[in-house]
């Protein structure tokens, strides 16, 4: 696929983002926030009406294409384009009234993820990659994409989103990463890869994390230098272990992964 | 005092982190962050930079107030009314390029403070607290300053800096308190006092804490109608066991206290 190929969705994703975000942020500690039934906490509003929306720019711009969100399920199953939409990626970050979630937009071609974007909705950011290009940072706060060296895992900082997500780790690898990175810090989801791919930090090991949570950050954290796979090394996918390893320096990758394996 | 003694005071404080905001700023997510000597990281020289303007204005517009920063130490020892100043709150979030740090700024009178401000350089948040007078809230990114309605451990929203910090809690009370509380993040420093203060988090439990960490924190919670003491319900006191406990809604006060006892 040549780089020109990806324009015209680039610009569908970039529709998509700016709708997301005019529907996300008025819920963000917003006095909305007392409506908090079963099911219909902000947090899910604003989830469900920006997945809505998404859905409805690519309905008018790109019908033939798939279509894959959490709230509203699979359409055009067997299509070879498909878009995986997470209108806020990190929750407890957003009902919190933190401003670092973010709507993560992926699309894929015959799985393989081709296009990515963070937007967050509040602070103005946005990361875009396109797959064989260099990752795009948009942002008021400052920042350049790019991931930075770091050769050694003693030297690198090392983050994941929360201590209760390790709680599901299938082994106990990421204490010995921990032990051996510089430092440990927490919180962030997606816009901690953002952060990976700005150079502000150099490791990112967590589990649990569904295609969605990811797709989007491939081409981001390989645009600006790194590398993501699983814990194991392997490439990322759908029938994955759900593990997710993002390095900064890729040269830091094996290390890494040897650092992460389970004890024998 | 009176509320109008206050002002003059204000607009002090205001002209402090007007300077601290443009002298930190530039060092957050900048490639000057490739100098990382022992005691030269972009933190510390933003840290110290800031200090210095800080000091700088007091030293013009207050000559005979106290001052005391964490860098340079304590000036006029015998002044009843005294300035903290700590103008990067927060320092692993600022090395990892996350805009969750703040610098604070606290006027102690006898001992009492009277005046704290928080201030977020990046995104430009500001919150603002006067002793008996409510805190106001400036931020491009939404929310209102005022706690919110919590009356049952089981129903807050739980927040501690890090897991880090409470390894070195005087005791596993804190354990308790996760336990019966609804939910528990993580990250914000002096940030996540400000999204209590918004309704957005119903209790705080931290330890480690120094009077520079939670002198600016008191006028801001109180003004919102929350509450801040110590683990076991006492008032703040620099030479307190380190403890601070924040609620939003102070019914919740007792019950929080309680679940942070020693276990006997």
């Amino acid at each position: 696929m040549t780089v020109d190929d990806l324009t015209p969705f680039l610009n569908v994703a970039t529709m998509m983002a700016d709708a997301a975000r005019c529907v996300v942020r008025p819920w963000f500690r917003s006095s909305l926030a007392v409506i908090d039934k079963a099911d219909q906490s902000p947090v899910t509003l604003a989830d469900r009406a920006a997945e809505r929306v998404m859905r409805a720019i690519l309905a008018e711009c790109l019908p033939d294409h798939g279509v894959f969100g959490e709230e509203f399920g699979l359409e055009n199953e067997s299509a070879s384009y498909r878009w995986l939409l997470d209108p806020v990626d990190g929750t407890r970050s957003f009902v919190t009234g933190r401003p670092m979630f973010g709507t993560l937009i992926a699309l894929l071609k015959d799985g393989v993820p081709v296009l990515g974007m963070i937007d967050q909705p509040v602070t103005q950011e946005r990361w875009i990659g396109l797959a064989g290009q260099p990752t795009r940072f948009i942002s008021p706060l400052g920042g350049q994409a790019g991931t930075r060296a770091c050769k050694e895992l003693a030297q690198a900082e090392l983050s994941c989103t929360s201590p209760e997500m390790l709680e599901s780790a299938p082994h106990d690898g990421w204490k010995t990463l921990k032990k051996r990175a510089k430092r440990m810090t927490w919180g962030g989801d997606c816009y901690a890869y953002g952060l990976l791919a700005l150079g502000q930090i150099d490791i990112i090991a967590e589990c649990d994390m569904n295609p969605w949570d990811w797709a989007a950050l491939v081409p981001i954290v390989e645009g600006a230098g790194g590398r993501i796979t699983a814990w194991d090394g392997s490439p990322l996918h759908a029938d994955g272990d759900r593990t997710v390893l993002a390095v900064g320096d890729i040269s830091l990758h094996a290390e890494a992964v040897r650092a992460l394996a389970p004890s024998p």
